[in-house]
């Protein structure tokens, strides 16, 4: 920390609206009055970018990084390739200790291989995991691992648990998080391999385990954390993306079908607009990356302003909470019994 | 086939509504002058069900079955075991060929034990499937494998593909029908080892192979059959159905939030109501379990009358188009080449 203020790095070009949106955000984060932000990117075209604000010019500093990772660089390649990315250049930020949080909104896959190959894991973490706050009927959920590990053993769902617990817990305020276990059947003895050894080391865990979830429960908001393999997750994280948008498309174009219906439209307005807003996910900002030394989050790559400073805010919430100092004591306590040699 | 009519028999005491249900669906079904129905049940219960309608009673045929399989039994124990259930003797009927085809709204899981054990696999397919036809943004798509194999290999995945793409064309009349691989990335380097494997499969069949669908854009339609293993498939039908239950739920409780958006709601109600139709499964009816040498479908356990006279003519369409012989050509043509063998 610089003055007792929370650094936190951001990728200036990630994203599809990058430099705009990163530099919008970033200012509209100095409204909290602890927040010090490292701006990464193209000297010239970030300077040009915050020339069009008015900030307090002592809290956001330029770093310099002068090229680019996209989507269509090799993951790891472009990381041990680019070295003056405003990716790696974001992420040895980390490492040197001179921020605590660094926020991208750009290749998921090349910020996964940097959080690994730069950051580090926890001593005893077997696999960092992305963990993404979903919208529900109820409360939000955490559904770890939403897309970083495709391939899955029983002992990395136990850690994604027990790091979305902790993250619950002490982000978003949920006591004692209902743990559960996403699966095609509710007893114990359905699913596939993975899920039906998880469901044994999470049953015999210290977690608040509630047993297996469909998929037809996952919006009904009955678990506060949805464990499951990155491939899974990430199936879960995009239709339930994608089915919420095509459904309230597709309800905006009924509604604008016929005269009745479109003045039908404007007086029940109000009320479908409360229903989009909870459906948003701005405010939330971006999906943090478990398990690593320092804070690392996926802002969404259609990122705008509100999402941007939604990961800002997130990230101070987390690096107040201590969730790495939690996650390493949890992780140590459990390392020495069955749960944690699994 | 007995006097030139499709013989379709039916679990009278399988569901949730079971008999009424049933009994009711299969009186509907009989608009149709090609059916001849044989309800699987006991004798007392479905007779009595049966006096409640006029019908023409050289259509239906009651056949006696003294127990019943529940979803409390373990699958494959009580087809061994229950040898007098409904269900047993339902598909006892399609092995000695007295019927052409089996509907069922009870136990997946034994109805599928039942299907591999009395029914029989056609020679050539590794594992049978259950195929779901879910609604889209635009047009249905088949989602297979939905449930019956938690682990798969590519081969499996190549066969599902092969049997979807059989029905679309032979029962919705899709030409070419395009199928696509549920993944979690566009690329052909995506995914988990099964994902990869079977990408490389599919490009090399003889199908109209899209390549990679992503979560999000499952629900646009822009696929006809979507493969997957069963693991993921269920995950992604039971999402799907409990998103847009949950959504339309949510829609519904805005619209009587105020007294403008209740009048908001009577004026624009013709246009949902359509909206609500089009993402309505009941005219669909059932999943056909796919790779049996005759057919066998999964009603959903809640079916009413709607969904069971649906599956019955889902029955008719599948029998008329002989989709056993087609798969059989398929995969045999297919299993001299390295495609049959991997």
């Amino acid at each position: 920390m610089i003055d007792g203020k929370y650094v936190i790095a951001l990728d200036a070009m990630g994203g599809d609206n990058a430099p705009a949106a990163i530099v919008a955000g970033a200012v509209a984060a100095l409204a909290n009055p602890d927040v010090m932000l490292l701006l990464v990117g193209k000297d010239d075209v970030v300077s040009a970018e915050l020339a069009k604000h008015s900030y307090d010019k002592s809290r956001i500093r330029l770093i310099s990084a002068a090229s680019v990772i996209t989507n269509d660089d090799h993951p790891a390649a472009a990381i041990k390739g680019k070295k003056d990315s405003s990716m790696v250049v974001g992420m040895n930020l980390l490492k040197a200790k001179q921020a605590e949080a660094f926020v991208s909104a750009g290749s998921t896959g090349a910020l996964l291989a940097g959080a690994t190959l730069i950051v580090g894991r926890i001593k005893g973490i077997e696999r960092p995991a992305i963990a993404t706050v979903i919208p529900s009927v109820d409360r939000p959920f955490l559904l770890i691992d939403s897309g970083a590990n495709v391939d899955c053993k029983p002992s990395y769902l136990y850690q994604f648990a027990v790091m979305g617990s902790v993250y619950m817990k002490s982000v978003l305020g949920v006591e004692r998080p209902r743990v559960a276990l996403a699966n095609i059947g509710a007893e114990e003895e359905k699913g596939n391999a993975l899920a039906k050894e998880s469901y044994l080391l999470l049953s015999k865990s210290e977690l608040n385990f509630v047993g297996n979830i469909e998929g037809n429960r996952i919006p009904l908001g009955e678990a506060d954390v949805v464990v499951c393999d990155g491939f899974t997750g990430n199936v879960i994280l995009k239709l339930f993306e994608g089915l919420s948008k095509a459904l309230f498309g597709m309800v905006k174009a009924a509604l604008s079908s016929s005269l009745s219906a479109k003045i039908g439209a404007l007086l029940s307005m109000s009320a479908l607009r409360g229903l989009k807003k909870k459906f948003d996910y701005a405010d939330i900002g971006g999906a943090p990356f478990l398990g690593l030394k320092s804070l690392v989050v996926k802002a969404h790559g259609s990122s705008g302003q509100r999402e941007i400073t939604g990961a800002i805010n997130q990230c101070v919430l987390f690096i107040s909470a201590d969730i790495v100092t939690r996650i390493e004591q949890l992780i140590l306590a459990s390392s020495g019994t069955d749960l944690g040699r699994v």
